[in-house]
């Protein structure tokens, strides 16, 4: 019956259609509401608000316990959630389909500097088709595409046969402990999609990132004699120098052709340096912080060992080092890299959706950061895609913004797509 | 009468000798009071005392007015000195001799983290003829020198001819406005000596210094695509490498026999650097603060105007900083550099008398940092060599202390210097 297939097809573009206000609305809402970490609370219990309403089973709860605070991947700046739950809704299928998993974080990144912004960072305005505020495109929008999907489907009445569990969880931004938190709560499923902002291109592969510090020792003395101290400020940058050495090591391994088009597929950026205390001594502590990206195909664990190692051969450069060997520590956020083979078959469903909403070949990459999809393919066994409707670029900047027409067309894809993944009754596999 | 001179250099040795007890209380008394900048009044109170004591005209006076702020050549983080009164005395001579002034600063550097000290950083305590304590050696210790000098002189009854001039200043420490006070209330002399801890080598010259602080630009990005950004950490190692070069240049034009023991004559240190803000964002801003030495024979205006245009060929290295030039700004505290001719007659008398008193060579060097004595000699008309008891290493560092026997040797050496070159009744010139 592949005119039943067909007919839904239309069904759910035809909801979606008559559906934008609706849409459009709810991502407003949510987007006037400032979900920066640890304030989560009102923007997760609108979520729940939405999901009870189509009659999802609903899961809402602050993470805590042993069980996710000693678990080895365990990384956030704090140990207490409270009045930051995570939200889950499952939607159970009728039995013999394959379950799917949607995962979107509700935590927003700080809004900067206001006066960068044209407007109130929360506006929700929308000009020219673009809704505008922080949290537009990281990721409101793409969870907005999510739940548009999941009430197209249970307003149209397709019965599925996998279930549906979506995830609104906190914490993305400082790594990951929210969905860490729904997979030691025992959430998993045969695929999972992230809609974070990928310029609507599908990135079966994301590179991992973790942050490190480096502390480079010198020697005090005073600026008139300097020659009498050792400037650690002229050492960080041997050690600078090095670690851009590293970066072009680690980078000619990768020959993955998602890469292709990525300069440096898995930088090391050091992005914070402060030394010295006084413009007239030598500066005898300088400290080094940056963000080490990890290939799909690494361990954070293996990566954190190459750098050490790295770090360590120093003293063949400059016979300092010997004596003073600068320390390396992480700390911080990271995420884990994630690596789905692109013959998944949960990839192909994706890209036969993309190719019947957008009518054009989709864009495979690797993404250049990391997203929760690393632990949910890597710790949650659960193989995950990221493919969203958000603007990579105005990501975390200010005016950051979506065009709402990527919100629908994702909003259709990820409809289409869990019905081809789940199957449904009446639509023949 | 050589027999009178050498009679009268005896009874000097020999006061002194009788005196170090007292001088040693008087020096544990001024160390006991932390005297750092805006807290000079109980020690310099205690200064004045001894003063009115050996029957000076004693003038104490909180710096003020628009002459001193106006000054081309005031530098100071303060417009306000009250409860920081300079003090000078004033030993009128009976007329036909040459005037000397002598210098120091009551003022001392913090006693930075108390955990790096043996002992109570003003505790004054003497341990193996060495008295501890924040400024026991920069520099109550020569101040303590002088005094004992002048006391010496009023106590044995010698008439001077010329007079001698006894100023102790505030403000040395970060710039030389309490110095140059005194100079714009009218205070010269024949020539001057400031007992700075020269570790008793004689500086007719001394380098003078300016704080400089730079701005090196980038243009931020995520950390995960990092090539789409420019990072200022990057281009300040472009920078820090340039300045090394000027360092370099300006040091091969110094050719000054004095110099010959120093491995960088007028350095250019970079204490500080701060720049970015987050691991994993590219650096869009990074500072750098430093001290510029200057030469002897330089002016502070024409090294700064070196440092302009040096950091204006930076677009020679790299085009970014065409479109990006890095500013240049002097902020902070600055020193006058000095520079006497090694053959004035003031040099000669002084060099005469360490003869006598230390049995052996002086040694003539340029300092490598800067004293008041910059401004006495360029602003001020006072000729000043700069010749102390002080411990130059310990100079701002934890455990600073003097040897007291160099007090003693610095204040006979001082005692015949001003007898020498002031001229006294009764011994032939």
């Amino acid at each position: 019956m592949p005119n039943k297939r067909v007919a839904l097809q239309k069904q759910i573009h035809e909801w979606i259609r008559l559906h934008r206000e609706e849409g459009t609305d709810f991502l407003q809402n949510l987007v006037k509401i400032p979900s920066t970490q640890g304030n989560e609370q009102r923007a997760q219990f609108l979520i729940a608000d939405k999901l009870l309403e189509l009659a999802l089973e609903v899961d809402l709860w602050e993470p805590v316990g042993e069980a996710l605070a000693s678990h080895p991947y365990f990384c956030s700046p704090r140990h207490q959630f409270t009045g930051s739950p995570n939200v889950v809704g499952v939607l159970k299928g009728v039995g013999g389909g394959r379950s799917l998993l949607l995962n979107g974080h509700m935590d927003v990144v700080p809004e900067g500097n206001r006066a960068q912004w044209n407007d109130d960072p929360y506006s929700g305005q929308v000009v020219d088709g673009k809704l505008y505020g922080r949290g537009a495109t990281d990721m409101k929008g793409g969870n907005v595409s999510l739940l548009l999907a999941i009430e197209a489907i249970q307003s149209i009445g397709i019965k599925l046969k996998g279930d549906v569990i979506f995830e609104s969880v906190i914490e993305e931004e400082s790594g990951g402990a929210g969905t860490l938190a729904a997979i030691v709560k025992g959430y998993k499923a045969d695929a999972a999609l992230i809609p974070e902002p990928t310029n609507m291109r599908i990135f079966p592969k994301q590179q991992g990132s973790m942050w490190f510090r480096i502390a480079v020792k010198g020697r005090s003395a005073h600026g008139g004699t300097r020659y009498e101290g050792v400037s650690a400020i002229e050492k960080s940058m041997i050690v600078i120098q090095h670690i851009r050495e590293l970066e072009v090591e680690r980078n000619a391994r990768i020959t993955d052709p998602l890469y292709a088009n990525n300069p440096i597929p898995i930088p090391i950026n050091i992005g914070v340096i402060h030394g010295g205390n006084w413009p007239s001594s030598v500066a005898d502590l300088v400290t080094l912080e940056g963000r080490m990206g990890v290939a799909p195909a690494e361990t954070l664990d293996s990566a954190k060992e190459e750098m050490h190692q790295w770090v360590a051969r120093l003293s063949e450069k400059d016979p300092w080092f010997e004596a003073h060997p600068p320390s390396v520590e992480w700390f911080g956020a990271q995420w884990v890299p994630g690596n789905v083979d692109p013959d998944h078959a949960f990839m192909q469903v994706l890209m036969a959706q993309y190719r019947a909403v957008k009518k054009e070949e989709p864009v495979i990459e690797a993404s250049p950061w990391g997203t929760d999809g690393g632990l949910l393919t890597q710790i949650g066994e659960t193989p995950c895609i990221v493919f969203g409707p958000g603007i990579t670029q105005v990501a975390h900047y200010p005016n950051e913004h979506i065009e709402l027409e990527r919100v629908f067309e994702v909003a259709e894809i990820v409809a289409l797509t869990i019905v081809e993944w789940c199957g449904c009754e009446g639509v023949e596999e």
